[in-house]
């Protein structure tokens, strides 16, 4: 990687090689990728990267954020998202703390600013953020002096998993320049589409949003995205498909075709497989739907990365946590 | 045994300068204010101002109770009270494990003592209990060898609440020697005035109780308090207005005035700061309910300290856990 | 603040004189007793033992297990055991994460597999597994890449129950060899039955199965036990009684004699401690249900040790976790 490092010394069993954050990192809050800009995005990359192999032997604690504290203030049901930020944030060294919507404040009649008031008077230093509603960690930044991470707003953005979608690609592909990258299936009621949209085009690659008609409307191109109806049409020119899951408890507004039906026509299987680029990557942001998105054989097959994003995950969270309350705000 | 020995060393860290627990400090659980005296209030207040120094800049982590283990064991739904123990536990070094109702042993027919037992059984230091029965922390300290601190018994005390208030006070006002202390609302439901009014008169202060009759008692007289009924008469000799959450889901039991007819007495509003003293204090133990207690304009203005308290609290809590745990007990 | 100051200074924690894990323990799950030998049960025990006086002043914080996660994946109902796994790792220096089955990935579709491995894929390095499907534990080990804990699985086994049940004994009564030790009640539903009589048997105790003929098979004798249904006659030959819960929960299917006949036939209560030999120990796995198994004199009395088996799990979840993730695996 091409920043600057510098030694960054805390107690003797974190002593790391840390880059050094650019003077030009100014970002106090990660509400959504729409609004960095490529180097920016590239800068989480490689910090990711570097905590990563930092500790990838499943040993390393880092103390980088010890004394520090992380809330997670989750309003949608959510168990991975939520336990990649708070591993994350544990592995440097900080504390967590965790709200939710049963049982907390907001029940007895408590306003969300209010209640997000009320934790960050805890001395917390950032606030993870999912809310049905888009805009909720916009709002939340505009009245806390901490930091706010967007974990996810309705359908709007949902940053890091766009930042770790994308550190997978990097990591089997390299540059992102030119690849072709398609996602695929449930487009409207997608934050990861949104969030790998911007991160996508920014870093130079070809997106093309793939689905029923149903789930993916011709506004798409306005954002400068391909659409298309046929994965068998785009197939043989993607680098990358990335199998956005079927929300089934979201469907109940707009028609959806049958399972059978969108098996047939969008689920990856051994057979599209063969004819696919030979080095083709098969990503879903999980949890995944076994028989719908996609076969056993194929989540399980040599093209998959699934869970190398699990892991890209925590990375993505350490990186933005480190840069949002370390650097020059 | 038998096996080979290898020396494992890890390093010290969080060396401070802390305040000597003086001999006279003998107490091994922290029940209530009432039987606390004023040096001893006085001592938890002055380590609560020394930790909220020590620890202000977010940054400060400290290993005064690392190795030690507390044990939040909560049969109310709590957020805000359970995490600010929480958080105090962790900021000390101390572990954390949680007991709540649901999901625990008491439903498979456990005896609450048992239960109790069984965590101090665990090499628990300290339990923090919250309970709709008035004396069950005073019950568990007879039952367990480790620490009990009461963090809300029915309406009886709530104490580390009446301790973060009368710190906030100080922090504003000074000595609460003299000073008019007016706990305004559901007096009839509220451990905190409980709390409040123990705490406040051995400091000196004057306590006013005030509300509507059907939630203020004249038998409040007995405990050395002033009971009114009407805010507008006691509002210029008042420095302090403590705004008592009114507890709609505790009302059924007792006739309660129209919200309307409430908030026309009772709530605080800018031309009531106006009839007030210059440096009148508003706080309110929260969550609050806007438009109810107070308007969002006092709420969110200058004579507010709401969001101080919340701050405070931890601090309480870090020094009520400190003073426990390596007290002369 | 007008106390004396003094330099307060954490001592150095884990400076430990720790037991070397002999070349010959190669297990990377613990899945059951059964499989084990009689060395391998006595190694946990050892150094249970040794973790269990290096903690037991409450002070003690092993830094062991420093960098490492466990995960807690609960699809039944716990606290106990779930958070004596979760101290016990903490105590290590471990990291924890909690799953469950409620707001899980599994609500939306996900295989149970699929969990597990995104669990694993957050770079964790022992899963602790509740299910109540028998054998869970072991199709895990055989999908998962790192260490697999089985802390029960359906009524098959809870191997760190069996082993703190016999490290308890252990203390009090010495070598296990030539001891008799009593199940006494609910052998149907117990997976603690089976691990106990795994355990017991390897070490060279005599076993024995007694409760009521409609939860107790005579097919137990094919394991090696003797199966009695009177505790009075059994009652003069027993070093030990274990006394299983009965679980009311899971009664729905098998017929069951009434609370009364059971109390009268199978309780354990002064008048039967009289008839026992002076030395016998009283357990329990707990949560006990006073006044069925056993009444509150007894329960209470000076052979009961049932704490001591709470405190024992501690130690017994520290020394497998230490065992299975230093071991030469």
């Amino acid at each position: 990687m091409s920043h600057e490092s510098a030694l960054v010394a805390t107690t003797p069993h974190s002593l790391i090689n840390a880059p050094r954050i650019p003077d030009s990192w100014n970002h106090k809050h990660l509400l959504g990728l729409e609004h960095l800009t490529a180097s920016e995005i590239t800068l989480i990359l490689d910090f990711a990267e570097f905590l990563h192999k930092a500790t990838s032997n499943g040993r390393t604690k880092l103390d980088l954020l010890k004394g520090r504290t992380v809330a997670n203030l989750f309003f949608e049901n959510s168990t991975r998202t939520k336990n990649s930020f708070s591993l994350a944030a544990k592995r440097l060294g900080a504390d967590t703390v965790e709200f939710s919507s049963s049982g907390s404040s907001v029940a007895k009649g408590e306003t969300f600013i209010d209640t997000a008031k009320t934790i960050e008077a805890m001395l917390v230093d950032a606030v993870v953020v999912r809310h049905s509603s888009p805009g909720t960690p916009h709002m939340l930044s505009n009245h806390l002096a901490c930091s706010v991470i967007n974990a996810g707003d309705g359908p709007h953005e949902h940053p890091t998993q766009g930042l770790l979608d994308i550190l997978t690609i990097r990591q089997h592909l390299g540059s992102l320049s030119g690849l072709t990258i398609a996602l695929v299936g449930d487009i409207a009621h997608s934050r990861t589409a949104r969030s790998n949209i911007w991160g996508l085009l920014k870093l130079g690659a070809k997106v093309i949003v793939c689905g029923p008609a149903t789930l993916v409307s011709k506004n798409w191109e306005k954002l400068g995205v391909e659409v298309s109806y046929s994965l068998d049409k785009i197939l043989p020119r993607c680098d990358v498909l990335n199998l956005l899951r079927i929300q089934f408890e979201r469907q109940a507004i707009r028609p959806f075709p049958s399972v059978h039906e969108y098996t047939l026509l969008y689920a990856m299987n051994q057979e599209r497989i063969r004819r696919s680029k030979p080095e083709i990557l098969i990503m879903a942001p999980g949890p995944i739907n076994r028989g719908v998105e996609l076969t056993p054989e194929v989540a399980d097959g040599p093209h998959s990365v699934i869970l190398e994003q699990v892991t890209n995950g925590i990375a993505i969270r350490m990186a933005t946590l480190w840069l949002l309350l370390n650097g020059r705000t």
